[in-house]
């Protein structure tokens, strides 16, 4: 197959509104040494592409700065994270035998090289990403599925969703037989951390809004829980949901729920976050933590383990991500408009 | 040497004042099967006995309600949790020649029976402790140290304090060449972990009021900073003296320095907090913590295995606790005055 010199792309050109993001025709990008050249067949929509594109990120020491997750944002920016393709060319150093493979993206650039490397960068946000006909990234990072029984639509709503999810679980220690909130559990990462959870043994009660209940109780969750309450009321509900103290939440709402439901973990317990779509800036007793050796765990993103462990995991089929709508690419304002208002359960496909 | 009926005792009344905790004469305890009845040749001194005194604890949903670190003390209560001494008789199944055995006394009670189950009680809180003439204790709580070159008052100094420091150490994950600053680093808990943390080959930063600097430098900080200037500019001194980001800071202070240092932590770094006499309320920003993978780690006290390490390193000589002043049991308060002026480096040992 022939590989044409522009393509269509989605690209941030500034923080701003959904006009900041504009449709174009862009070069396609050339693979450089040790790179693959992967024609995008399915991606998909995160709040990081929204959160990316508002600059709500903040940097340290000025909380309301507009930039992206990592700092600052080069524009133009070709946005989107999850990637799902086939590889269409090699790079210098590149085995040519890889050209036809199916590919899942693991989106990440990492600060070494080791199994347990942190993230420091995401496709999307500080390379070019995916919401375009050609993506490049690492070989390395361009993980074959071949195998996998998951179709590509599939397969794009796993690396930033499940990725994010996975990194969660392992963060947070979360262990079979243990039971884990999961909040927002009818967002990308929520769901994923629903699924991911309860295929490790976990007994999940979620958190979320009134009429997704049968979607998460076929997710996994053991138990639902309607958010809507005051926070203390709420806190009264998970706990008789869970039938005791938590061992761990796995949350991506932070804000009031947070001081709220932290005494509600037993000794021992984690508290993973990984976004803070309901507030920030929290009030903390650290005493909370202090006396009970409670953690509060910080997760971005994932590492090449976690990530590994995903691949296998969609090798095996032992997740299936849902799918909630899909879009072209030359309609992804209306995509966005549908994903902002978050009234689906699943992921939102995106196809170039 | 016979037992005698009566000992003097520091027993605790009710929360309050310094003259809540009166010197009485109490009976001698009995060891009960599986206990020991241990002869204190020294103990020593503690913050928490002075917040167990105020209850200053709070509780779960009632942050200023009076309580101990656990909840409800049961008055009246023997204080004192570091206790060295010398095993004077044993209850029902315990070896009787562990009589005349020289041993440091774990003072945690855990919640399970393996080397990582967690404390949930303290001699000295949930059960009588050290500022008497006896003490029962579990006959697995009661370690043999006859090999150490410590004396008895520098092993009494080891139990909660290097304790606490060993558990901040192991929860934190503290390795070997990193760049670990330690708050509050002349008290006990905190020249504890200056001292355990420089002896497991981490650089250590001391953040301490002026005067302690050559004590802090003899303990292994590498770099003392003097605390006294606004959050701000000392979270500048602190990355000044560092070089360059923390891999992990061990506090005992909490307060407005928390939001102020949490970003002078490398990606993946760890904070960890067993206390907080600077504060336990503070204004949290989550994205400092979930785009960073930094984890804000609570911890409190030591686990068995925690606690055999530092056996090991009180048989090996491996750390050497600085005594700032001795007390005899009958100067109690006048040893906890000193104590709470905290113009000292080091331990305050009783002597009863």
């Amino acid at each position: 197959m022939s590989i044409p010199d522009a393509m269509p792309a989605a690209v941030l050109t500034r923080h701003g509104g959904p006009e900041a993001l504009e449709l174009r025709s862009v070069p396609v990008p050339r693979p450089a040494a040790g790179e693959v050249l992967v024609r995008v067949t399915a991606a998909a929509m995160n709040n990081t592409d929204l959160w990316t594109r508002r600059g709500a990120y903040g940097l340290p020491g000025d909380p309301d700065a507009l930039a992206g997750w990592r700092g600052p944002i080069a524009f133009p920016r070709i946005q989107g994270g999850d990637i799902a393709g086939e590889i269409a060319a090699v790079g210098d150093g590149v085995d040519p035998a890889r050209v036809g493979r199916r590919v899942l993206v693991d989106p990440a650039f990492y600060d070494g090289e080791g199994p347990d490397a942190g993230p420091v960068g995401l496709l999307g946000s500080e390379a070019d990403g995916g919401f375009a006909r050609y993506v490049v990234c690492a070989d390395a990072r361009a993980h074959d599925v071949g195998a996998s029984p998951l179709t590509d639509e599939e397969l794009a709503c796993l690396p930033v969703a499940h990725g994010t999810a996975a990194g969660m679980l392992a963060r947070g220690r979360i262990a079979a037989g243990e039971t884990v909130l999961v909040t927002g559990a009818s967002g990308g990462v929520g769901l994923g951390a629903v699924q991911l959870a309860a295929a490790r043994g976990a007994r999940v009660v979620a958190l979320t809004a009134p009429g997704k209940e049968e979607a998460l109780r076929e997710a996994g969750a053991a138990e639902v829980v309607l958010r809507g309450a005051e926070p203390g009321a709420l806190a009264d509900a998970v706990a008789h949901a869970a039938g005791g103290p938590l061992d761990a939440v796995v949350d991506v709402v932070g804000g009031p729920l947070l001081p709220a439901l932290l005494d509600r973990i037993r000794d021992g317990g984690r508290w993973v976050i990984a976004g803070a779509i309901g507030g920030h800036a929290v009030d903390l007793d650290l005493r909370r933590l202090y006396l009970h050796n409670v953690a509060l765990v910080g997760s971005s993103m994932h590492t090449p383990a976690h990530f590994a462990e995903l691949v296998a995991d969609a090798l095996a089929g032992r997740i299936r991500p849902r799918i909630a709508g899909r879009y072209a690419l030359t309609d992804i304002h209306a995509g966005q408009d549908e994903f902002a208002r978050s009234a689906y359960v699943g992921k939102i496909v995106v196809i170039p």
